[in-house]
């Protein structure tokens, strides 16, 4: 099998690792440093029991001559979904299946506008990992791979599943998975912008009363959002998952802090912003996410 | 006349020196090296042609034993307005005339609550002062200074008047100083809490397209809440003065900040706070002032 793995980021190289075990992968990248690095050592994986394991993966820029891909797994940042599936796309053929695991709503319609929807899998992963160096990466934790099913992918389905089962991950097959990225995604509107603009740790949302109040104001106004569309999330429930969250990762950095942190664009336009489009539709206001999609993207901005 | 400036920043060094030229002025300040350095070399106001003039000023610690005055003059932060007052409430005599030029909405309410309304004097004043070094400011430019008359204080107006005059300040009485104080209110709604959570100069709340957008949501919603009580503000002419203050003050940090900068508590309770509670009255929802009072509360928060 010739898989791309788009983004050597912490993500990307931990699934390029593991799947370099069966398959003959491309891990695709823009930095050439990281390239390189990983050309010549490969790439280390420090699994949390402390053991270290090498893989040998070929690493290559977007702009070289590569073979067309059977299987393209994303592991960009999704807010550039589109730029990306532009650059690599003489590797996609109509064959070509496409697989996002990637954080943020909505990444299918990105995908949609490369590839039929019958070789499209969107899904969501557990496994924690971290980029230590280029090409270093501490996985801090195994957990469950969700997949995807519809009404047109279960070939694709089943190819990616016994792909990803025989390299060593744990999958759920998921006939719900919309659900499953909308409660994902209520759990980063409920963290992310608010550390980010707070300039604090996870636990803040559950410790200090002020970042809870606004959390819960965000969580519910989404959720009553959502609910115009008929799903019926219970907004209570929802919101003790976010504090939940909150509390066991606690001592964590949200990625949106990180990336403010380091003045790179944030999943903004993924997280809270989608509820800004969602209410737009139905006719409907949501002041909160407004706000705090303003907020974090003056903040970004260079002025 | 005996004199008490209470707070040695760069507003109540600039009142101290200057009303040091005719009267007995105590400034009254919690920072022992401060005031030791005071009672040293005096207070030096560099003046914005670059001259600069020393004035001899006695300085004390809010504990000391002082008569009661005849006038004080507060410029701490108006959030430590109650705070303050009491902690002087010794050298306050029913005769004393109790004045504020501070930043911030509702601290006649402060201040009624340790003296008759007869002797209060409420103002804005536009000086630009900015401390050097404890000390030593830098006069950044004279401006007008406003006294609110009311049916009430007149005598005790004349006097902080004559006061003032004599001592080379520009004033201006105003029989409508509330209108004058919430028109200074919605310039810092409009500008301080955005650039403190987007950390930029104040030049953002015209340049950056997001932070004028929230900006004018802030300041229109408040504008609305404040005509619930029969203002009748325009809030187009409001957002417009906003712009235009932060074309002037396009290089300034903000003071609230400053004050995040700093990890000090802010002023957000006399400003952005202070539409919650006026919607609350009238049981009406301000979701953009409140969403943003919660984020600097929560960025203020050790946690």
């Amino acid at each position: 099998m010739k898989i791309a793995v788009i983004g050597a980021g912490a993500m990307g190289s931990l699934f390029a690792s593991y799947l370099s075990k069966n398959n003959e992968v491309f891990l695709i990248d823009h930095r050439l440093e990281k390239i390189d690095k990983i050309n010549k050592y490969g790439i280390e994986v420090v699994e949390n029991d402390n053991s270290s394991h090498f893989y040998k993966v070929a690493s290559y820029m977007y702009n070289e001559n590569l073979p067309v891909a059977d299987m393209i797994f994303l592991f960009v940042k999704s807010i550039k979904n589109l730029e990306v599936l532009e650059n690599i796309s003489h590797i996609i053929s109509d064959k070509t299946i496409l697989v996002s695991l990637q954080n943020g709503y909505g990444n299918d319609k990105d995908l949609e506008k490369f590839q039929d929807k019958k070789n499209l899998v969107i899904g969501s992963t557990t496994h924690g990992s971290t980029l230590l160096s280029y090409g270093k990466i501490f996985h801090a934790g195994s957990g469950l791979t969700f997949l995807g099913e519809n009404d047109f992918n279960k070939k694709s389905l089943d190819l990616v599943k016994s792909i990803l089962f025989a390299c060593g991950f744990d999958l759920e097959i998921s006939q719900n998975i919309e659900k499953l990225m909308i409660e994902k995604l209520f759990i980063n509107i409920g963290i992310n912008a608010i550390t980010a603009l707070a300039d604090k740790e996870n636990s803040c949302i559950y410790k200090n009363s002020y970042a809870k109040k606004i959390s819960k104001l965000l969580v519910f106004e989404a959720c009553q959002v959502f609910n115009l569309y008929g799903y019926g999330f219970n907004k209570e429930e929802i919101f003790d998952r976010v504090i939940e969250t909150s509390r066991k990762t606690g001592k964590n950095t949200s990625s949106m802090r990180a990336d403010l942190l380091k003045k790179k664009e944030s999943e903004i336009d993924k997280i809270n912003k989608v509820i800004i489009d969602k209410a737009r539709e139905k006719n409907v206001s949501c002041p909160y996410n407004e706000a705090i999609t303003l907020l974090i993207k003056a903040k970004e901005g260079e002025i």
